[in-house]
């Protein structure tokens, strides 16, 4: 495909303006999670921003070498998809399965937005992080897990229980965390069997799903 | 003053761990600006997400070059003062009067959370940001003073009417993006013209504050 000619600078940043604006939308997603003090649940913008800091106070604690600001900037950006796919449940089943294509239709619409060269540099950003094969992402992706769990403790469990999640269901979904970190999760093992300890999560087979 | 001895990995991560649920609180500190859907006021935790990723986006623009990554990082923890210290309306001269014995206050008990070469970190990062003595800073604080006027050319000019704003005060306080870049500040003075057009700003003297 033939490149465009190079718009005007002014061109260009009309359409990077948009495309922040656009972002907004990211303040309107819902995820599952409840703030720490259980009060509302928390959107796409707030979690990127806190799993982007929770990167730049923890990278030191990868287990591979990583570049930080890589992570956090893979971390800014990895669920402005959701504007358009919506947030899919971690752990529901149905769900996930139309989420690759869903997402990337979202991919090609939001950071087609923009012009060429960033688009290419932000799907790529995304597409590193889906895919997992370099240290940023697998400590990125860690960190996405991460903050959940926090959460949860923090809010009694609140979503899990909510949505009929076992200790089961928490230490598969999250054995990405261990891949990346050791010590990131002891710390994370700690929360799932205190939670088990707790009665916030059941040990065994998944409760059947909430009509 | 003598470091304390070095703890272990695991008070280290503990302490971290802390300090990133403490930030949490961002998500419930309210800011004068709304969504671009008028829908309601944003907080400071989407407030530096969305900043954060306009900077990644808009770094090109800048007069003087800039590190894009410490741009991004300087606007991820500017506002994380204002947990304590509580949002400061731009234009609220006597809000602003005690604003700075405040967030430095807040500062030494947030990033004093950290382990020490952390909190010494960021105390220099927030404290790079405040002073606006690198270029980093001054793109930073241009993205974080751009962020309101998108959002208010979006929502009707919002919390500019509900504050009585005048077109003549956004363009003082705004300065500071004609000095970090012609560009942007072209855009920036195309949208509080056409607010002054459309009667969402009017040009002269300020309202008395409301009661």
């Amino acid at each position: 495909m033939e490149s465009a000619p190079s718009p005007s600078e002014a061109d260009r940043l009309a359409t990077q303006l948009a495309f922040i604006l656009e972002l907004d939308r990211a303040k309107q997603v819902l995820r599952r999670s409840y703030l720490a003090d259980g009060s509302r649940r928390e959107n796409d913008a707030e979690h990127m921003w806190h799993a982007a800091v929770a990167a730049a106070v923890l990278s030191g604690h990868s287990g591979e070498p990583v570049d930080a600001a890589r992570t956090v900037k893979l971390l800014l950006f990895h669920d402005v998809v959701e504007i358009d796919a919506g947030d899919t449940f971690v752990y529901d089943e149905v769900g996930l399965a139309g989420k690759e294509e869903r997402e990337q239709a979202a991919a090609t619409r939001l950071f087609g937005m923009l012009p060429e060269d960033q688009r290419d540099e932000l799907v790529d950003l995304w597409e590193e992080f889906e895919a997992a094969q370099t240290p940023e992402a697998r400590f990125a992706r860690a960190i996405d897990r991460l903050m959940p769990l926090l959460l949860n403790r923090s809010s009694g469990g609140r979503s899990w229980r909510e949505n009929g999640i076992t200790a089961e269901q928490v230490r598969a979904v999250n054995g990405v965390i261990a891949e990346a970190s050791p010590l990131l999760w002891a710390a994370a093992d700690a929360v799932i069997s205190d939670a088990e300890m707790l009665g916030w999560l059941p040990p065994g087979q998944p409760a059947p799903p909430a009509a």
